[in-house]
């Protein structure tokens, strides 16, 4: 499937309503519906250019709240955007190029990520994965399946257990498909099923993406991750978080303070006796304290985190 | 809906096929594929009619291999078939009583369990339950929900937290149907929400049942059940278990020896990517260390466990 989207409330909708998803992705989605915004606008001058732009760029960063990518991306766009330009026609190219260059860097920092990541699995490692954080997720090369591809090149028996991750099934239907696109081998199972799979010795190594990282390495990621977290260190195994640093936000300096969106109940209640209410968390933050290491594009970063 | 089954092959069918699930229920229902099976015999004399129901009892007993109520239900009525019987007819008559019996021990055991653990849970309690272990699992007034439903009744302010339960959804499907029932006032999570729930000081206890408790406490339950005791570990939450008698299986000394059912890829796969495995054990096993207590029709148990 391809979506065509023409507007950057197009690109706004695409990413409140998931399709388009994944940190980095939103970010360089958001980068590229500036740079829409600024070819559709009818603005002779770059003042009001840049006010049409700035108005996209308030919209798209509105999109969804958790992922700091977004906002990240925006602000890129909107210091491009704030330089000097000749003129309407070359602040329009300017942003253009803008956003094709942040959509580069992010494949690029994916790439250093996995060949940074790639040495804390060993050859037939046991990998569990939570939602995705793949090729899809990042425009790119992933970053928790990115540190997973980047192992697998490197040798063979590597196995992946894919967490389902309700309610959206972006384990099943994206994760799940992506690693068969590599021929890495990869199980399915509920997320419930984690618990049980470490405590059979069935795991070696959890890694997941994430949407926000705190100054001190509390992590935002898909509702789930913390849990995962927990129960990593009670069956003694590490717990790896893979991110670029458009990711950390430095303005945050502890986990409480990251936004966590909570989204509508029927995404969870297909199915559910009515009249019974929903909570639908998109996330959850893990404190630092359970993340054996953060990798980022500039290497594997082990706590006390103190990122800046 | 109602099934009518007329032989003890579709009992023993929708045993399997999970038409009628949870472990108290699935031993009544055993019980009765028995007594009819008796009634369709056309055995002359007592010996031949043992026969036909000791035939029943095996092909039910195998249906499903995780809740030790189902071979429990076919022993006690295989001991009703070899006491001493005037004729054919008589036999059929003590089988059908006994089935009764057994039924109506079922519901009065859950109506005690309920009074010894209501204690458990103070008033307003935040409680999280797993899977269903309700009137729609135990042909009565259920385990774990006996015990929320006897709380509710002594006090007000009750809420709780349901799991729903992948892959079957029997918490989104049945339980928050039957609390909606009851008037207890219940939120609908998805089964990686309930960590989150937990840091964020949103449970007090956590309340499940059981499909087969060792003699030392070890408790097989739903997939999921085992992740939950050791997060509620983690947060100094209480875990309970809320079961019958006939749950514990005094042949069983350790949680290692219980058999683990595990179903068809289908229940999880839908939606997976082809050509990716599903891993997709229904139960997992729960270590006594981690069970605060276990609530039987005799009152409430505390470690170690020495069950007989």
């Amino acid at each position: 499937m391809e979506l065509r989207l023409t507007t950057w409330q197009e690109v706004a909708g695409a990413i409140r309503e998931m399709a388009v998803r994944g940190a980095p992705a939103i970010g360089v989605a958001a980068a590229y519906g500036m740079a829409l915004a600024a070819v559709r606008s009818h603005a002779g001058s770059v003042e009001v250019l840049r006010e049409d732009v700035a108005r996209a760029g308030a919209g798209l960063a509105a999109a969804r709240p958790t992922a700091v990518n977004l906002p990240w991306a925006v602000a890129r766009m909107t210091e491009e955007a704030a330089a000097a330009h000749a003129g309407p026609a070359a602040l329009r190219e300017a942003l253009r190029a803008k956003a094709e260059a942040i959509h580069a860097d992010e494949v690029e920092r994916c790439e250093r990520i996995g060949e940074h990541g790639a040495g804390l699995l060993r050859a037939g490692a046991q990998v569990l994965t939570h939602c995705n954080a793949g090729a899809l997720a990042t425009g790119g090369f992933g970053t928790a399946l990115g540190v997973i591809r980047a192992a697998h090149r490197r040798g063979p028996g590597l196995h992946v257990w894919v967490d389902e991750t309700r309610p959206l099934l972006q384990g099943a239907r994206l994760t799940a498909w992506e690693l068969r696109q590599e021929d890495i081998a990869a199980t399915l199972v509920t997320d419930s099923t984690a618990a049980w799979l470490m405590a059979e010795r069935k795991v070696d190594a959890i890694v997941t993406g994430a949407d926000r990282i705190a100054r001190n390495g509390d992590t935002a990621n898909k509702i789930g991750t913390y849990g995962l977290a927990v129960l990593a260190r009670a069956h003694g195994l590490p717990f790896y978080v893979a991110a670029p640093t458009s990711t950390i936000d430095p303005a945050i300096e502890r986990g409480r303070d990251i936004p966590i969106e909570h989204r509508r109940p029927e995404e969870v209640g297909a199915g559910a006796a009515a009249g019974v209410g929903v909570y639908n968390p998109a996330f959850d933050v893990t404190p630092a304290e359970y993340v054996s290491a953060i990798v980022t594009e500039h290497g594997v970063h082990r706590p006390p985190y103190l990122f800046s």
